[in-house]
């Protein structure tokens, strides 16, 4: 591959101009909003690096596009993706945020923090013994970078940590990981399920009846994508109690919009996706390390396998 | 040591009981309420198992006395103690539960739990980056059981963990120890303090207003003790933002009075001295192991120096 000349499209494109510049590269770059872009940039770079464009763009003499994002749906999900065009990721530090983010509200619930503030708004001294992580039981939902991170880090606390993935074959910090299709019956002794999985044709509306009708009293966690929940099933599941609380970070619309039912779900708690986002500086460091193993042809683990989709 | 009668008391009394008697031990046992005991019972014993007792008795023929929870202030604080009585405490999974307690709060605050909470309830969509552990910077005074063993927890996600204790000895998972006397120009780069240290006469009101000076923006968690912390130099620490926010399991007297200021104050959070309960079966398990030691003639890791007070 011949990388010369380098279009990067991003809302943050000043942070990451400045930062590229001080590792002093001999590429020529091109450093753009999105609302800038036009046709000739395409047909002008052999390279582009951004989180997506909402516009359909013929890639041109592109040969290498760099996601500064983990997820590549709104590169592939639903669209043809040309065959010779390498695709690669950003992935840094995402495992550890997400697997934080996870960590912060199962830590919520077993210390009972809210709990507690409404006794303390009461002026109520009414000891309450908080759980340990090493008596829970999670299921994650992909076992991929992030999945495997966040089982890590909670098997680290002696949590009985489990895994879904499409092979069910085994990883790493898991107990055992089950396929989709044979983990139903291990559901109902869960405490809390994540999803990390990437949104392809097969995770699509996966969070469905099917998966809530097995589990009881469990906290939902959705750190991978919004598409891949069946919202009115979530809704019925936090209703009849199978799911006692849903943390939310990603939705199948986002913003999410105003009036959404979502938002004032008493059990259910928003963030605007931010449980893995990437700062300019890890940006840069993983497009600049991407870039220099593709130029002494050294294997990338963030290449992106456009078929399965992640 | 000839142990045959145990004087069990404690509001659990019934609970001790049935896991006491699962164990088929070869003592005789009395349990009791603390309103139930009377001077006989002391007489008849020769071992004291319990977490205090509100009223002053003469330990009789009473050899060892075993303390249910980890402080053992209420025994030694201000008090005199027979020195030929052997005197131990429970320890088991307390430095685990703190540990997970004081990471719950630290947590909540990287990760922006009541910022999110205020824009969901505004329903709006705006994007901020929690922070990662591994920028923090924290300093835990006591580096005994509970300090290390949080130190350990906080320093595997990449804290950077400092400790302050009367001796300054270097510990396992501390980057540094500090002696008291040695640690305030350390202070002022700290993100958190967190309070482990034992009750005694040179711990009592340490927090007060020269640490608070030396601080700034910091979040204080005290799962020591209360009367550790002045709490008029920690209002007016919270006053001057030195102190961002308080997180207090511990107070000078507990129950918290009903109409104290700090059950009030926007940045305070209380809880009512939880994030070290013992379970019974925990306890029943640490007493037997002890027990069995003391038969053994095995050295003991819980037994407390009397004069230095834990």
């Amino acid at each position: 591959m011949n990388i010369r000349n380098i279009l990067v499209v991003s809302p943050m494109y000043q942070d990451l101009q400045t930062l590229i510049q001080e590792k002093k590269l001999h590429y020529n770059f091109r450093f753009l909003p999105e609302q800038d872009v036009t046709n000739e940039d395409f047909v002008w770079a052999d390279s582009f690096v951004g989180f997506n464009l909402s516009t359909q763009y013929d890639y041109g003499q592109v040969q290498w596009v760099h996601s500064l994002g983990a997820g590549v749906d709104r590169f592939l999900h639903k669209k043809i993706w040309p065959q010779h065009v390498l695709l690669t990721r950003t992935i840094c530090s995402f495992g550890q945020r997400i697997a934080e983010y996870c960590l912060s509200y199962i830590l919520k619930d077993l210390q009972c923090h809210d709990h507690f503030k409404q006794l303390q708004q009461a002026q109520t001294w009414q000891p309450r013994a908080p759980k340990l992580l090493s008596q829970q039981k999670v299921m994650i939902y992909g076992t991929g970078e992030i999945g495997q991170k966040t089982a890590e880090v909670l098997a680290g606390f002696g949590v009985e940590v489990y895994g879904v993935s499409l092979s069910g074959k085994e990883k790493k910090h898991f107990k055992q990981v089950f396929s989709f299709e044979h983990h139903f019956s291990k559901l109902q002794e869960m405490d809390f399920i994540i999803n990390t999985l990437p949104l392809t044709e097969k995770t699509e509306q996966v969070f469905n009846k099917e998966i809530f009708s097995h589990v009881s009293h469990v906290g939902f966690i959705n750190v991978g994508r919004g598409a891949s929940v069946n919202e009115e099933d979530l809704l019925h599941a936090l209703y009849t109690n199978s799911v006692k609380f849903a943390v939310l970070d990603v939705f199948s619309e986002e913003p999410l919009p105003q009036n959404h039912t979502l938002w004032n779900h008493p059990r259910v708690i928003i963030t605007p996706h931010i449980s893995a986002v990437t700062t300019p500086r890890e940006a840069v460091d993983c497009f600049v390390e991407t870039l220099k193993r593709i130029e002494d042809k050294q294997p990338l683990k963030n290449q992106v396998d456009v078929r399965r989709g992640y």
